[in-house]
């Protein structure tokens, strides 16, 4: 999955990589510096405007950078990057640089300013559209202004937290149920 | 996973269930009635108090059900459930008595008047703590006040939605990167 070829993506779409859960790293960018974190608490909110609302703890470096910037991109990483994603969380952007400590490759977005990370098989770039509920809860809201996914494979294996240290990898994907949805409720 | 044995389990761990990101089943009551909805847009915002964020469209029954009675219960399905979880999905509260045309078993809760549905894994009881994005975003903010997760299996088989009528389900559970974790990341 490392360096693939990717294509640009419809941005009401991106529920068929976020809705099932997975943990990304948001990538962001702030006065000439760039920084990475691992989050697992974001859910999408609306297909028109792309809309997804997540928490960033404010004790994370990224928290200031993605709150002055008004921008971030959501990267979607896949099983390979397992040991990566644990040792991004484990660490400060405020003493790491963690693009070069990790050997991930910025790659340059089309509207923000934060880089995508190429290794990753989906990158969806965020514009902050709401900080009312910052303050309280540490949630952003963000649009996805713009979308990257690999062309291949079909389904990336995603990895998703369970607290603890215990990860669930995703498993089968079916379109078995599919005959049973109402058409207009897909 | 149908009608097993459960247990109390703290509230401040249900991202253990949640975070994961599983389709889940939202119960409700008032007025003598109850409903079924199924929901994939939620996400864990806090440990302590343990607050969970959720989209419910106000196209659905439930909505006014929930808003109203400020109170649900937020049940995880597993895999044996999808066929049944895709149905409920399809048709409306105003409707169908879905507790009665998709057999499924209303259990009373501790904490709510809303009932818990037996034969899934896990049963969160909410309290609704914050409507004041629901105009804008149908965006509810609710407690868990009490847990009931299945003594077994260890890791419930879950189903995530990728839109489109396809499903991924829950694949390996894994504690291999936990030695990567410093302690306090957990």
């Amino acid at each position: 999955m490392l360096r693939t070829t990717k294509t640009e993506f419809p941005v009401d779409k991106v529920r068929r990589l976020l809705e099932p859960g997975p943990i990304v790293l948001v990538s962001s960018a702030h006065k000439n510096a760039t920084n990475i974190m691992t989050m697992g608490w974001h859910m999408v909110i609306e297909f028109q405007p792309s809309l997804v609302s997540c928490v960033i703890s404010s004790a994370n470096h990224s928290f200031e950078m993605i709150r002055r910037s008004r921008q971030c991109v959501i990267n979607v990483p896949t099983v390979e990057l397992a040991s990566t994603v644990v040792k991004i969380g484990n660490c400060s952007g405020r003493d790491v640089d963690k693009f070069a400590e990790f050997d991930l490759t910025p790659a340059p977005a089309t509207q923000v300013r934060a880089p995508l990370i190429d290794e990753c098989y989906a990158n969806f770039e965020c514009e902050l559209v709401d900080a009312s509920q910052v303050k309280k809860y540490n949630m952003f809201i963000f649009e996805v202004v713009q979308a990257h996914v690999a062309t291949a494979p079909k389904y990336p294996r995603t990895i998703h937290y369970r607290g603890n240290g215990e990860f669930m990898i995703s498993g089968e994907n079916t379109r078995r149920y599919r005959k049973l949805f109402r058409p207009e409720m897909l």
